[in-house]
Formats: C-alpha cells, structure tokens, sequence
C-alpha cells in the first residue's frame, strides 16, 4: 500500500476560519478528511501534518524519507523565501508535489515567485481546496500512468 | 453532456518526435488519444487543437466561448510574451486551465514567467503527459467539487 | 478625397460583447459605422480592418502604405511586444496615429509600456471608444492645420 | 456655457521663441489665440494659466475645481516627477486631460514615464501645437458623445 | 514652554473636503484644532503651516530652526522626491517628526520610498488624523522620556 | 478593560546588554516594565512576549486573536523577510502596530524594506524605547478618538 | 546536392524600398538572386522563404528538418521577442545560421538582445546584404572544415 | 564688459551657519564677496541669486538669456531631480556651468545622477568653496582660449 | 583552554547521507570526529551543535556569547536570507567564522549572496569538510598571530 | 595587395591545449597556419597578433591604422569590458571584425555582452575556428560586393 | 616650487589626429605645451606621462606619491570601471584631480558612470582640452585659497 | 616536493606602507617572509609573485600551471571585473585558491561581487595577513585529507 505525507505550511491551520473570501469556509481538518476519503477511495494510506515553523517541515521532509512514497506540500508564505525547505525536499529522494490554493499568480508580485518550485516534482495551483484531490490524483497518474 | 477543448501552443506537434529526452517519447497524438479515452469514460466530449500561429489560438478561443465548458490550454512558448492570447483569455468566460509539461521553474531563466498565469483558473505543471490527464481530474473535481 | 484606413489589433473584435465595463457597450461594428458617418461628413473616404494575427496587421500595413493617406492604428496587445508591427510602421511613410480606448497608464504595470509609440505620429488615449472619433478630428486638424 | 481652462507647465512660455526646431515657431499666445477661437466655436469659456512654479500649478488645480468643466494640461517637465500635481489631479473632481505637443516616446529614456497618466482622464500626445485643439475636440466628442 | 511647529505639505489643504474616503472627513482646521487643544493641555506653544510650494516648506524650516523645539512633518507627495527637503531638515538642528495619515505601504509602489525619513527623527504613519496627535504624545515621550 | 499583546521578535532579548550604542541602555526588562506602568495608567490589561522563533510568534498571532484587542509588534529582522508572519498578521482580525526602536530608514538598504507594513495598522519608528509607550498612546487615540 | 533554406522574417520583403539608407538598395529579389548565383557556384540547392507570420516560420522550421542540411534565418524584429521560433529552432536537428544585415549592437537597446541566438549554431551580423553570401560561405567551410 | 550670474538653489543660503563640517564655515555671503573681487579682477560684471524655489531658478535662467554671458549655476538638491530646471537650461542659449562644492560622488547613492549635467556646458565639483572661482577661471579660458 | 563551538544550520545533518555527489560521503558525525582530534591536538575544547530551527541557532549564538573563545558557523540555506541570525552576530561579541563545503559562488545565483557575510569575522569556502579543519587552524593563527 | 591584421586577445594562446572540449584541439599556430594559407589563396597579406595585455591590443590597434587594411580582432574576455579597446577601435578607422569561437549566447550571462559590438564594422561568432576563415571571406566579399 | 604630474590614459595619444569632431584639432602635444607655459607663468614644476596600459597608471601613481604635490589624471576610458585605478588613487597620499575633456554626461550611457570619482579630490569636466589648465588654475586656488 | 606560487594583484605592494589601518602594518615582503617560514615547515617549495599589469599576472597563471602544485591567489581590485584572468584559472588545470585579506563583504557594494570565485578552487576571506598562512594549512589539509 503506497504511503501518502500531506504537509500544510505556516497559517494553513485558519482555513475556513478567517479569510474565508480568499480561502474559502472549509477548515482544514475538513479538507484533510476529503482527502483521507479520497485515500481510501485510491486504497493509499494518509498522513498528515500543519506547522508554523520552518524548522518542523525540514524536520519531517527528512523523517520521512524512507517512510512515504509521496508528499504533497503546501508551503504558505514559506514557497516565497524558505530555501532551507528547498534544500530538504532536494536532499530527499522522495518526490514532492507542490500546491496552492490560490492562484498566486494573479495575487501581490512579491507571491509570484516561488524558491522551492526549481526542486518540486511538479506544481498545482488555484483550484481551491481541490488541489488536494487533484494532486492524488496526479498520483495515482504517476503511479498507473 | 460537458464539452472540452484542449488547445496545444507552437512546437507541441513535435512532441514524441524531436527533443524526447525533455519531453518523452508520447507523440501529440498518443497523448490525446489518452484524453479522450478519459473523457469517455468521464463522460465528457472533446475537441482537441494545436497550431504554432498565436492568432489561431486567439481565434479558437473566441470562437469556442460558447461552445466549451472547459478549455484546458499548454501555450508553450507563448506562455512567456503572449499578451494577446492573455487577454483573449481574459475576454471569455470559459475557465483556461493552464497546463505545461515540464517544471518550467527548473529550466532557463526565461521560462519561469507566465504571462498567462495571472488570467488562468488554475496552472498543472511539471508531471510530463500526465498534465492533460490531471487537468480532465481537475476538471471531473470542479464540477463534482 | 483623403483616404483612411482603421486597423483593430487582437481582441477588439469582442468590443461590446465581453468586459463590457471595462470598455463600453458598444461593438466594434457601432464604433466603425460611427467612424464612417465622420468620414462622411469630412469628406474623407474611410477602410477598416480587425485581425487577431499579427502577421495580417504587418500584410496590411505593407499593402496600404501606397493606397491610404493617414493610419489608425489599435494594435491592442501587441502594443506592448510586437517589435515586428513596429518596424513595419517605421518601414512605411503613411503615417500611423496609435490609439487606445482605455487609460492604459491606469492599468497593469506591463500595460504602460508600448513598442509602438517611439515610431507612431501621435498617441490618443482613455477615452473610450471616442478615440476614434477624435483621431479623425486630429488628422482633419492636421491636414486643415 | 462650458468653461474649460488650459494650464500650460514649466518653459512652456519660451514657445517660439527658442528650441523652435522641437517646438515649433508658434508662440504659446499664438496657440492660445487658437484656442480662443476654437472655443468661440464651440460655444465654451476659456481660461488660461501658464507657470514655472509646481506648486502654483497645485494652487490653480484647487481652485478651479469648482468653477470649470474640463481642464487641458500640458505638464511640461513635471509630468516626469511631480507626485504632488498627480495628487492634486486625483483629489479634484474636474476631468483633467493631458497634453504633449512631442512625441514623448521618441525622446530621452526618461521622458516616457508620466507620473501624471495614471490619474488623467485621456492623453493626447505628438500633434505639435494641435494637441490642444485635439483635446478641445476630444471635450467635445465626450460631451455630445 | 516649548514650541511646536506644525507642517503641511500639498494638497493637504484638501482634507476633508475631497477623497474623504481614504482621508476622513476632518477638515485640516479640524485636526489643527485638536492639535491646538492638545498642546493646550500639555503647555506647548503650537504654530500650523500649510502649502503646495516646496520652497515654502523650505523657508520655513530654515526660518524656524532658531524658534521652534520640535517640528512635526505631513510632506505629503514631497515625500517621495524633494530631496531639497531633505537636504533643508538634515541642515538644520530642529528634530523633525515625518508623519503620513496613511499606510503609505499599502498603497502605489511609488510611495513606499520615502526620501525624507532617513534624516527625520522619526516617523509615525497610519493612524489617519491620529498621527498628528500621537506624534505629540511622542514629543511628550521625549522631553519627559 | 482592554487587552494589549507586545510581541518583541529575534535578539529584542539583547537589549541593554548588548549593542547599547545603537538600541540603547535599558534592557527589555525595564521597557516591559514602564510600558506596564504606562498601562496600568491607562487602564489597560497587557502581555508580553518575546522569542527568536518566527513559528512562535506566528503562534501567539493566532492564539491571541480571540482574546486581545490590539498587539503591538516589533518584528526585528523578521520586518524584513518573514511573509508567513505578514500572512498571519493578515489573517487575524486584531489590529497590529508595527514599531521599530531605530529608525531603520537610516540604516543598511535592506533594512528598509518591510514586508510587515503593508498590512499592520500603522507604524512607529525610530524613537528609541519611546515606541512602545507612544504606540500605547496612539492605542488610547484610537479608542477614545 | 546538399540543400540550403533561407528564411526571412517580418519586414524584410520591404528590403529596397524602404528605408533604403539602414538595409541598402538591393530589394529582397536582387539579394536572393545573388544567393542563387553563389549556390550554383557552390553546387548546393536553394530554396527561400519570406513571411511577416511567426506561424509561418515555425511551421517551414518543422517541415524542412528532414529536407534540408542548412537554414540560414534572419529573424527580422522576431530576434527579440519569439521565444516560440527559438523553440522551433531547439527542436528541430538541422543547424540553423542566424544572420542580421545591420549591427544590431549600434542600434536601439532593445535591438541588442536576441533570443534566438543561444540556440542559433553562429550568427553573422552587420556586412549588409553580404550576410547571406558570408553565410554562405560559412556553410562551405563547415562542410569542408 | 562680460556679464556673469551666479545662481544658487536650495538650501545654499545656510553655507557657513550650519553643517559647517560638510560646507565649511564660509557663509555664501562671503563666497560671493570672493566672486565679486575675482570678477573686478578679471574685469567682468557679477549678478547673484539664491532661491529655494524651483519656479524662481527657472524664471531667472529665461529672463536673463538675453543680458549675461555666462551662468555658473550650483542646482543643490535639484540637481538630482528637477527635470524642469534642466529643460529650462536647454531651452535658453547661454551656457550653464554647474557646479558643487563637495565630491558628489563619494557621498550617498542618490547624489550621484545629475539631471542637469546633459545640458550643462562643463561641471566642476569638489573643491570647496573654490568650485565658483574655478568656474570663473574656466570662463576666462574659454573667452580667451 | 580555548573553547570553541562548531554550529551546523538546516540540511547538514543529511551529509554523507544524502547528495553525495555534491557534499561527499562523511556524515557530520565523520566531520565532527575529525574536528574533535583536531581540537584536541591543539588543545581546545569543543562543543558542536546542528539544529534546521532559525530560532535555536539564535538562542544558541545568544547563549554561547561568554561561554566560548570562537565560533564556526556553516548557516547552510540560511546563508542567503536569515537576517535574524546576522542580527544575533552582530549583537554578540565572540567572533563567529563562516564557513560553506561547496563553492556557493559556483553554483545557483541565489546561493550567492550572503547576509551572513558582512558581520562574520572571515569566510571560508568550496574545500568540502576540510573547511571547518581550516576554520580551526585559522583560529589558531589569530591566537599564535 | 591588401594587408590584413589579426590579432587574438587574453587566453586564445592556450588553445588547443587546454580546454579542448569547448574550443576544439586546433592551436592558435594551427589557425593561424590556416589564415595564411586561405590570404595567400586570396592575394592578401597577412600579419598576427596575440596578447594577453589589454595596453598591447590598444598600442598595436593604434599603430596598424595606417598599415592595415582590416582588421579581425577576437577580444577574448576583453570583449565584455575593455571600453579603452573599444574606444581605440572607435578611434581608427581600419575596419574591425569582431569573431568569437564559440556562440557566446549560449554560455554563461555576462559573456552575451560585448562592450566592443557597437563600434566593430561586423560580427561573426559560433563556428569554431573556422570564424577566421569566414571572417577572410567576409572581407573579400566586401572588396568585391 | 610645487610640482604636478598630468597622466592622460589610453587612446589619449590619438588627441588632435582621430576623431577631431568631438575632441578638437589640438593634439597631446599642443595641450602639453599649454600646461608646461602655464606652469611655468604659475612657477609650478610639470611631468607628463600618457600610456594605455591601466598597470603603467598603478606604477606611476605609486612611484610619484613621494614626489608631487598635484596629479591631475584623465582616465579615459579606465574611468568607467578600473577599480584598481581608484585602488591606486586610495592608497596613496597625493591628491589627485579627475579632468574629462568632454562633457561625459551627454555621451553614452555607459560612460556617465565613473568608478574613480569617489575617490578623487574633484572632478572637472567639458570644456575641451581647457580643463587641463583649469585644473591648474584650481590647483592654484587650493594652494592659494 | 610539493611547489607553491603566491600572486598578488594590483596595489598589494603598497601593503604595510600606505592605508594601514585597513590592511595593517604589515608590508608584503613581512607577509611573504612568514609564507616563505611556513613552506620551510611544511616541506614546500614557494616562489610569490606580484604586479599591478592584468596581462602579467594571466602570463605567470599561464606559464606556471606546468610548474606548481597549487596558487594561491589575491587578485586585489582585479577581483571585481578581470573575466580574462578569470578565464586564465579556467584554462588550467592547477587549482587556484582566492584569497581576500579584508571582509570583502563589509566594504563598499560593488567589492561584495568577485568574478574569480566561480572558478576558484575555494575562498578565504576576512582575516587580514593570516589568509595567506590559512590558505597553506588548507593546502595541507587537501594534501594529507
């Protein structure tokens, strides 16, 4: 059974509670559970984790190495500065796929610019919540493809 | 019945043909026979397109506004200086999804603008062929979403 | 009997259709046939064209430069890449009067830059769709100067 | 009776008498005589104002606000800085309608940018002295539009 | 007692009166009114100077190095250019207070820079007409500080 | 009573013990102490924390926002870089006052940059240790404004 | 026989008549001539292309690939912005010369940049019309080499 | 006789009363002393003015094109951004001169760009207060050179 | 006996584990042994420290300030834009040497700027693990200097 | 008979000694045995130059003017800063040909600028050695155009 | 009796024999002869030197800072980016006068930079082959001041 | 016996002799003296090198890659702009270590960028005289590692 690692970034933990015009009203915990349904679904198994700290995000890029198979990241504002995590996710051999909510590309200037997409296996972006969904499914492409 | 059009920017004809290192050994035609083996069985119809000529992809864009449910768009080189194909898009209601298959972001400094990006519904980069695949997903969880 | 010729970039031709708050209700056929009633009444015989195809608007502006006296030129997007449109006005002795029916120095930073202006005679822009009209009246202020 | 005022910027009063290869043998009175009799014409009131002083600019912009329906600027030198007219522009409500008697694009780098463009109603630019019977024209076109 | 000086710089005689939206609806006597009361309280002379001409505002600090204990700054679009300005506080010994009733960094790139703050004392922006009275508590800060 | 939060970023911990020619003598200690005392005037319940973790701060951002009605941040170097703690700023509803003890406006380049100010409420700089106690103020000008 | 295509961009059939003073006053047709004469000479076929159309270009890169053993391109104003004829040329296997009549390095700014040359096998600039004999020549060499 | 003006901008009436380390302690009054002394010598007839106003230095620059000979102009502060000033010395025929007394190019970045040396006749900078009677010099060599 | 603390920022603790290629097959526990003998040959004594928290490299810098003789930092990914960690070493007053294993100038641009560099004592880079072996004799030259 | 120049600039005497990969295995005496053979073939005689030393290249380029009747100048890595070789150039008047082994625009960033294009007659670059040769044609091809 | 050095850079030997348009007709020698009679009249002893060589320049400013008073140097092309020139100039105890010969600012973009200005004692330049005895007269000044 | 070359670059010479309080008061033959010593100690031949010409300093890298083991090399200002010298350590095959005797970094801007460092072997930086000590140890280090 394949091993799936979804990691939220710093201020993920408001979804659906603030900013809910840019965000939308589902909370996290709300999108974790369409995806552990999803999982079931794709008979993968979920882990999930959300930290505010860059540190803790390194930390668990490397943990979990040898542990999943695959990891999608949303990196929060940390996609814009953090090279540390760019430096985790390619010392790592496990692939990670990276999304966003947004579409960051029609937000501030200063989010256009992504440090950790140069390094991420591929990129999924501005579909809501969906992006999720959408990268298990890009997944299960891989995987069957 | 949900219509798509999948429109494919200047060179995408080669694919499969020229440069497979970067780009795989699928030919344009394999790969949307691939699409619209998923598109019968998502039930959707499907028209596909490619043409070097920005004008065409002007023109198709306008002319499907009211025919399309989704367009999903790989603009290749025309994603980076494209104005004109942007505000076609822009123009229509019909949501662009816009796909690419490489990590654009790891490739020459050039290509990782998009002026298209800021118009687009969502962007799916960087998973080879499975991009098209992936974008008819994103399409499937919009709609079901 | 003074002859001009009004040559409409990419997009225009969705004038009155789409984006009708950003400029105007009116179609591209009202504005022309507004144009045609002012030529009319100043006695100047008067060609139009639309193209969302660069190449055509350069085929063009070749095939006038013996035929017409003054130029009216909305290049739309291209106003802002298209070196090639460019050099064609440079290339030919019509002169060529660049308008815009929006403020475009109002708008996205990428909009305030054109590579028409340095080689353009004259440039109107922002106020909607009577750009057309007070082109005519320049060139009747110039001929009449 | 519609009331417009022309203010004329920094070195415009030197009109015709120097740099007439640029400008043109056309003194500023010479132009404004034009505009009187365009605006005899047309049935409005004109008022004109020329200064060195940026800040006298400001002054006349404040009190005008209230008395005119349009005013023609022609910035001279500080549509290249001057923050505090453009503010001046922003915080009235009479439209205010930017003049060049050059084409500004085809002069020294630093001439193309306007600080002033973004928050005028239209430009009008590279007609030598016309431009002010241009926008005269323009005013009119806006008001029977 | 100590003496306050108090200075306003263009188009600031318009609050109140114009783009009340993003100003308020205090007339600039309103808030030099509570200035006048506040002083009144904490036993500061006050004097209020408002004007669009740069020059002005560089007499006046000039003339007032020799009378004045603290000047407080509004430089309004100043901001952002008049490094005659600049040069007038840093030859002076008076220390000057740079206050903006807006967020200027929320706003138009072009006014996040400001060429007066590394020679003023210190700055307070934000607050709306606030700042003039916080930038007095400052003042009080420091002489009782 | 109201509630305040005054959060002190990376080696704020320092103050007075270390670099004292450029932040001065007193140690955090003895500000958090007058600013107590000022509150205690004031009548106003306050906290304080201080941490050289960006995830900490961006933490006590999130738990405090039910619970008090203003904070007032000194970001430290965090000003300069840390777009997770501008997106947290951004997602809470409590107004935050951003204060500098420098004026950093005067210092190295990069030091004038925030990324913080474009969304905090307003910002204080460059009054020594006085920042805190003015920003207290200009909480009291708000409330009873 | 080895076989040579020379494709000429956007303008380029103006050659002559226009603008004779920066290209000359040999007309397209007299240059080609001339190739003709020195192909002959060489014992190589030629075949020639001219078109204002990016499309066109790209589509005569693909279609020749497998029929011809050298291109010789003058891109014309597509030099500095068709990052999509740049992508034609990295995609197909018959080594591509680029040649510009005038030395694009003494003109305007934006005429000092070529996006075609790093994929471009040499380029050969400023001897007037003689580029294409030079080139000519050049391809002797290699084959001879 | 020869006629020369010297004209000063802002903030060069506080030479010798402030900021003595960076101007040193001569007052412009004395400067000047020195000028007319030099020019008595040298047999020539001396006008002077100092302005803070930018309006003021170009109304003195037109209205004395027609009676002096030579101009030595020490712009202050405008020298880095007043476009108008620098128009104006464009637009008259007597040579400008400019000047600066201390080495503007080992101070801050900003005081590097001149706006007005493009149009000035020659720029002498650095030596002090010497600066106007080098510049004096200078004049006498042209005359007699 | 000298003391000195060998500090290893994010990543580091993958050496000799991940990425050989570029950082070779020594753990940090190989390179620390190697710095251990070292510094028992020239009689230090050393304490080493690795952390991918900004945060705990700060508290730890803070705390070592009078506990250790010299430090030696390889900031990793930090390098580029921890201005937190450059305030905490200018903040304390143990000279802190910078080390890296690669040529950082060799490789991406991003990697080489550093904000670390202008407040270290020295630098020393692109020896793979000998540089913290070099750091060691460096110091021992500053102490035998 | 004409006389012909070429002179090799900083490092072009390693050829074909070390880095063969990128400049091929010929030695400078193996080209240059080449260009003597060709201008024999020719009728033209030929003289070479190399040096390492930017004043050498200036003192020959200056005392060939009279001698020479063109000169092909390979700069080397002078080619992308050595204005006081381009100023020599711009100050003769032989002809320059600027030649360059390898296609400089698919090499790293700072080698596509070259400070010396502007001023030389031509340029051609990217054919291996075999641009001297090319460049010899070049010549005969302009005395005999 | 003070003694002067006059070092003129590369491509100043051609003075009065290239390029006379924009230097004037005088050559190196007739200058020198201006300056020695001017010495002479102003009893100052005088050394020439000219070379093309940027490492000559280095020697003689070391060798003569023991024995001068003044050099005045005319860099050339060296102005715009020898920084060991400006190295040089630092470390040695002579003050030395920047001189240009034409108005620098009105030429190229590339030439309005100077890196030797920041470090030379005053910087004269645009009055033609004056400013040498201009430089003279300012050393006088000096001496005399 | 393993065989060192020592260069140093333009103005080194003046070490000990001029600015000490930068670079201290050590000249360069006491610097020398002490590499001479320690070569002696560690058992290696050592010759050293220094010129203030670019050209002589490309001819010793040149000539002695045959002859020596290592160089260690300060190319002083050269650091900043010599991409010839830069090419010259890319053309051998001996490494070349770069070494800075100041904190490049804390000095002016335009010293922070070295175009020698990404063809360097490693750099060491910041520690006055002693880098040239610490670049032997490292040669040991790389030797005997």
């Amino acid at each position: 059974m394949k091993k799936i690692l979804i990691i939220n970034g710093p201020n993920l933990n408001l979804l659906g509670k603030r900013d809910k015009k840019m965000y939308g009203s589902k909370t996290l915990e709300n999108i974790e559970k369409k995806c552990f349904d999803k999982c079931k679904e794709l008979n993968y198994s979920l882990q999930t984790f959300q930290s505010n700290h860059e540190g803790d995000i390194i930390d668990i890029l490397h943990k979990s190495d040898d542990d999943v198979d695959f990891i999608i990241l949303n990196p929060g504002a940390f996609t814009h500065y953090s090279i540390a995590i760019r430096d985790a996710i390619e010392g790592i051999e496990t692939p990670v796929i990276e999304v966003h909510m947004t579409n960051i590309y029609s937000r501030e200037e200063f989010r256009r610019k992504s440090v950790i997409s140069p390094v991420s296996y591929g990129q999924i972006s501005g579909f809501g919540y969906n992006v999720y969904l959408i990268a298990l499914e890009a997944i299960r492409n891989i995987l069957e493809g």
